[in-house]
């Protein structure tokens, strides 16, 4: 398995924190929102004697619990239809061993999460890429594009929905057409919508599972790790109205016994986080958002889409090469002592040659800290050696 | 992936349990010892604010505690040679993954636990068993038995010690023997220690990790599950001075992300658990093993071992079909409205046709329910229609 490129960095961030220079992570998803207080009381008062393997599908309460906020999204299912995963990352590795042979193809359109790339090499999946573009914000690819791609060998679509890492958020027409596809070839649809509570401008959110007719095709994959800031806990789901799915995910489920018992706690409580709370995340990451767009377009050679979703954006720069450039940040650069870390956008496309002049920046620093982060950007970008215009 | 037997079971102890029924679970590796006050505290004290990932491989302050546990096992390495995974399960796909190719085979002494069979579907590796048997209380079998096995695609052997299902405990004589067929034929050597801490009558663990010469061959998977009894935490490592396995499979678990955070938590404050708990925790084992063997070795027909390790044992039994007879006694026969389950041997042997007059037993209960449990086993054994002397 090839190492990220993002991950080729960590070794330059930490030579520079060495040097005691200030790095500005916009590189990686993990935001610094606090986790909802009711999940770490409910950790802080467990009165477990002996914490013991849980149900391998996750207990039945949170599972009962989270068919009810499935169902408040318009999504109608029961905790049957759920195995509780050690992460959103089991429920991909689980989903395309339960729907998948070694062989099989998925078409993913790119740039796509890059651990997609790592859970097809474990599964021995082969990854079809089908080329979004910051052209049109990286909008879905039309249907026929899709068509042109389609082998024997294909079994699935994969989609992230709000996008990591474009921030593309696809509307209920967009899925509709991509049903079309799914019905006329029979594929699964895989939806990973770990990012749904992330919509902004009036957007609301179009869960796959409510595509009409495909009851047995979709197949959702979902973690609490972003929805309540609690990336540690290792808590998602593998969910499906297909029962012939569900049947052989247990299996897998059963085979690693059964998923961390103090972060089904934690989730199964976060079930009754307030309004409140999702109000202030949206309304921080509102004006990030509107802060960093604002600010990468006003630098010359630069273009950011406005996304309606997750808290990522594919930014295009006037540079050469972005892994070159993204290095050359943590290695040789500093504007007062303090520089930046991006995610080359290469590591989001499996297609080579593309990416070479995107980054990705996930948009999780407060606004003062992403001011500084961008000023940075801004020298670092008329310095750069590698600018091209 | 097929179900295994004991899995079956389940659906028929449901049932016995919803006639009201008395069900003593034999059949699983659940210990009802309390898990380490000093565990269940640290997790109740943490004062995070955000449960963000960690670090893929583990919280470097539990890794360079851990390093030291196995100094003090006498196993010397650093914290850099050692993964944290989600349970022992993830350690051995991660080290599967990291060693092995699909079509790879690997020689597992049988019966092995069942879960290898699930772990070798998932990463496309080839299980050749070798049977140890009964008749010498499930020891190695010879080193030739190994020779035979070996092919161009053999590429390691899998041990579990103590052993899960038979309790057998390698000697270090036994390992050194195991240790010629690695090194002559350049194997890996994934050795399986969850119950290192698990030995009885003044005999000792002897960990592969020890082995001379074998440095970049042994592949340890470990797991704080049953050394502090908290399955639930899902927390184990993968540890090897093989530097290359270390960084492939540092890929896997960077694809995944992180283990998680509050079992991390949990684990790292394990480490300092008092001696008078392990001394309390042997104790009752070996009451429940004495108890045990010797009420199983009264009855007609039966012959169970005296396991030196783990808290399972694998006995033979008066039976035509463990798998009818584990079946019988949910579905058919109660005493005193009380019942056992148990786990058909059949499901531990790779081999068809082995384990079908055998069972395995956890003494996982208290003596006072291990009592009634084997007075419903005896008098089951008497009633059973499949009954064969």
């Amino acid at each position: 398995m090839p190492a990220s490129p993002i991950r080729k960095l960590v070794p330059y961030a930490e030579e520079a924190k060495r040097k005691g220079r200030k790095v500005y992570h916009l590189n990686i998803g993990q935001p610094d929102i606090p986790t909802p207080e009711v999940a770490l009381e409910a950790v802080r008062h467990t009165d477990l004697k002996v914490v013991e393997y849980s149900h391998s599908a996750g207990n039945e309460s949170y599972r009962k619990g989270l068919a009810n906020y499935y169902k408040g999204i318009g999504v109608d299912i029961t905790h049957n239809d759920i195995i509780v995963t050690t992460g959103g990352s089991e429920a991909i590795t689980i989903a395309f061993m339960s729907c998948l042979n070694p062989g099989d193809e998925v078409i993913i359109p790119e740039p796509f999460y890059a651990n997609y790339n790592g859970f097809a090499v474990q599964t021995g999946v082969v990854v079809k890429p089908i080329v979004s573009s910051i052209k049109n914000d990286f909008a879905l690819p039309d249907v026929s594009e899709f068509d042109k791609l389609i082998t024997p060998k294909t079994k699935g679509i994969v989609i992230c929905n709000p996008n990591n890492p474009t921030g593309y958020l696809y509307s209920k027409e967009e899925l509709e057409k991509l049903a079309t596809i799914v019905k006329k070839h029979d594929l699964y649809l895989f939806s990973d919508e770990v990012y749904r509570e992330f919509c902004y401008d009036g957007h609301t959110h179009f869960s796959a599972m409510k595509l009409k007719g495909l009851e047995n095709n979709v197949i959702l994959m979902d973690s609490v790790s972003k929805r309540y800031s609690m990336c540690g806990v290792r808590i998602g789901a593998l969910i499906t109205r297909n029962k012939e799915v569900i049947t052989t995910a247990m299996k897998f489920a059963q085979a690693r016994l059964s998923p961390p018992s103090f972060g089904q706690i934690a989730a199964e409580a976060a079930l009754n986080t307030p309004e409140s709370y999702f109000k202030g995340v949206y309304d921080e990451y509102i004006k990030r958002r509107n802060f960093m767009v604002e600010a990468l377009n006003k630098m010359e050679g630069v273009y950011c889409p406005k996304p309606k979703g997750a808290f990522y954006t594919v930014v295009k720069l006037p540079i050469d090469d972005s892994e070159k450039f993204a290095r050359w940040l943590l290695e040789d650069f500093e504007y007062n002592n303090q520089t930046v870390m991006l995610a080359p956008a290469t590591g989001f496309y499996s297609t080579p040659g593309l990416g070479k002049n995107e980054v990705r920046i996930a948009y999780v620093l407060k606004v003062e800290d992403l001011k500084k982060a961008m000023e940075c950007l801004e020298v670092a970008l008329k310095q750069y050696p590698g600018r091209v215009i």
